[in-house]
């Protein structure tokens, strides 16, 4: 299947060294996500929302390994049980903060996205929908405490 | 961008008319995510998770439009305010429950998806990265009371 870039996604992370690894650590960061004329139509009724699902492409990363180093872990992992960028299939999500629409751009905070990153698909982030209690984390449940300080170190570049 | 299936989804939903349109809706019914044989490497660590985020394709949809009356609404919307599978890139979302991964295959609960949908990825589900508190959700404000009784009508199909 083919898909396309609908948008780019503008942050100040220019590389991936250094570049928050989550949205929680990448906490007040501000970006934009710019959408092409013909799809802008489309964002119409958004300016609603308080957040957003953004699925990107990872177009950085070459290739894949089944199993990685996450960055908040010192063993190597399943790479469906992380969210490391090299995947089969590179696509990447984040649930960022929307603060306005405008000029067919989403001004949006808590942005863990490289510059220039080409935007797939935008969709509307709803607890009822993407959310539910009683979670297990598996490794994760350790690991996530350092998420909020936790960096890249350019190893999934 | 080429992407292409690393798996598939079994769900008892053969057809678009009558499937639940979100996991909330699906609250209980149980489907399998079958991974080809060369990904399955990956799936490692995935036991310890509670739920898992499917990215998958819409692969019965047929181009898109950029305003769509959504299931849980009568007025025409946004496309990327709304989860409607007609989109630019037609990639679904759903958070699912995860209660054994055997042989290959992930065994799940809370399945809004078509039979024999083509998966793309999986990611672990992680609160502290994919939720948020203080949520505004625009037009689905009022909708959203709905989605646990909604159905698909084949209106995306």
């Amino acid at each position: 299947m083919i898909f396309k870039a609908i948008g780019v996604i503008r942050t100040p992370f220019k590389d991936y060294r250094d570049m928050p690894i989550q949205p929680v650590a990448a906490a007040g960061v501000k970006g934009t996500v710019e959408v092409f004329r013909e799809y802008r139509p489309g964002l119409k009724d958004l300016n609603g929302f308080s957040h957003v699902i953004l699925l990107y492409h990872f177009h950085l990363s070459r290739g894949f390994s089944l199993r990685v180093v996450p960055f908040m872990d010192t063993r190597p992992r399943g790479l469906f049980s992380t969210r490391a960028p090299k995947r089969p299939n590179p696509i990447g999500l984040s649930v960022v903060r929307l603060f306005k629409v405008e000029d067919g751009a989403l001004y949006v905070e808590n942005v863990d996205i490289l510059d220039g990153t080409p935007l797939l698909d935008i969709k509307p982030y709803v607890p009822e929908f993407d959310s539910t209690a009683r979670i297990r984390l598996g490794w994760l449940e350790s690991a996530k405490k350092k998420a909020p300080k936790a960096k890249s170190d350019g190893r999934f570049g």
